[in-house]
């Protein structure tokens, strides 16, 4: 049984709907950031980060969003979450993930979690302004470069799809409407119409 | 013949030498950041972030040194730079080279484009102070919990190790030690001393 280990409003809801997409047993379990369990002793020795989300499987701890998200098309090849068989196309997957991580996840952080790159309290009220300029501008590009739409890499769902949704529920609260990338909203609108996200984001609520 | 476009001292040194390895026919484009290609009309049309490194196929081109390490070396799988045939052992090949570039790349890139996340200039000077601390403690991270050794992953050099190898360069430049992390500067030593790097880095400082 694999245990995956989430904070309600990360991107660990990404994994979480991949998992179920997948049909693969698993367990949630549910972290408490105000409680700062992702900094318990405990928590360090799966994943010592300190960050969500964590996946164990009976050959150790993996973390990391692309890296999970590949992982689970790879481990559940019947739910067609990646174009395994082509490797430029599973390049054009992880590229895009990449940039979600790599770019628009740092983008956003500097929101909430200025402290992880200046210790001058001005300075981090400084990087929340500029929140609504970049994650805007990375959407953008999304919108009107990456996107082929009706999903991320063109006809069918793949990982890109519910990385993409996750990171798109923290728009309002980073201050950019969402309804400024009408084809990333569409998607996400549909995408949260499936059971499978319907069911994830039930049991995160419910925690 | 594919082209991948770079600058020398940025993180398309591991895609680069990747390349090398895996005998891939290939030609090596200079960009010269100082006079800001990245940011011509031309080379936009191929990676419309800016940035490099970018691969051009003949089925389009491909951005993000995760995405590009992955592809390299399932399309020339003689060369074994990834554990291919093992899901899980890929997956700690790809949640390496994914806390490298969300995590490790930003933290240095604060030393230098920290005007990404500010408009401040005491807030951008603010961001540099702070590049010892997060590239020390990360660097720490990797060298006590996440390297295996010989090589990254264990006994097999892995695209892992051309990645941390690329970004281990940028220690001294900020203000880190590398003498603080052996197992990780006996690794980039070794990897240096490879027919295959010692060309690009020649390539790369001729340009």
């Amino acid at each position: 049984m694999l245990k995956l280990y989430y904070a309600p409003g990360t991107c660990a809801l990404a994994s979480h709907i991949a998992l179920e997409y997948a049909g693969a047993p698993y367990e949630a379990v549910r972290l408490d950031f105000k409680a700062q369990q992702q900094r318990s002793p405990e928590y360090l020795k799966i994943n010592p980060k300190g960050r969500v989300p964590a996946l164990v499987t009976d050959r150790g701890a993996l973390t990391e969003t692309p890296a999970l998200l590949l992982y689970i098309a790879q481990a559940w090849p019947a739910a067609q979450l990646a174009p395994l068989d082509d490797p430029f196309a599973l390049a054009k997957m992880n590229e895009f993930n990449s940039y979600l991580c790599s770019t628009v996840h740092p983008y956003h952080a500097h929101g909430a979690r200025g402290s992880r790159w200046s210790d001058d309290a001005a300075a981090i009220e400084s990087m929340k302004k500029k929140v609504p300029q970049t994650m805007g501008e990375s959407f953008t590009l999304i919108e009107e470069q990456f996107f082929k739409g009706p999903w991320v890499l063109g006809e069918r769902m793949s990982t890109c799809d519910l990385y993409l949704y996750t990171i798109a529920r923290w728009l309002k609260g980073d201050g950019v409407d969402p309804a400024r990338f009408p084809r990333v909203a569409d998607m996400a609108a549909r995408l949260e119409q499936q059971p499978q996200v319907q069911k994830v984001l039930a049991a995160q609520q419910a925690g």
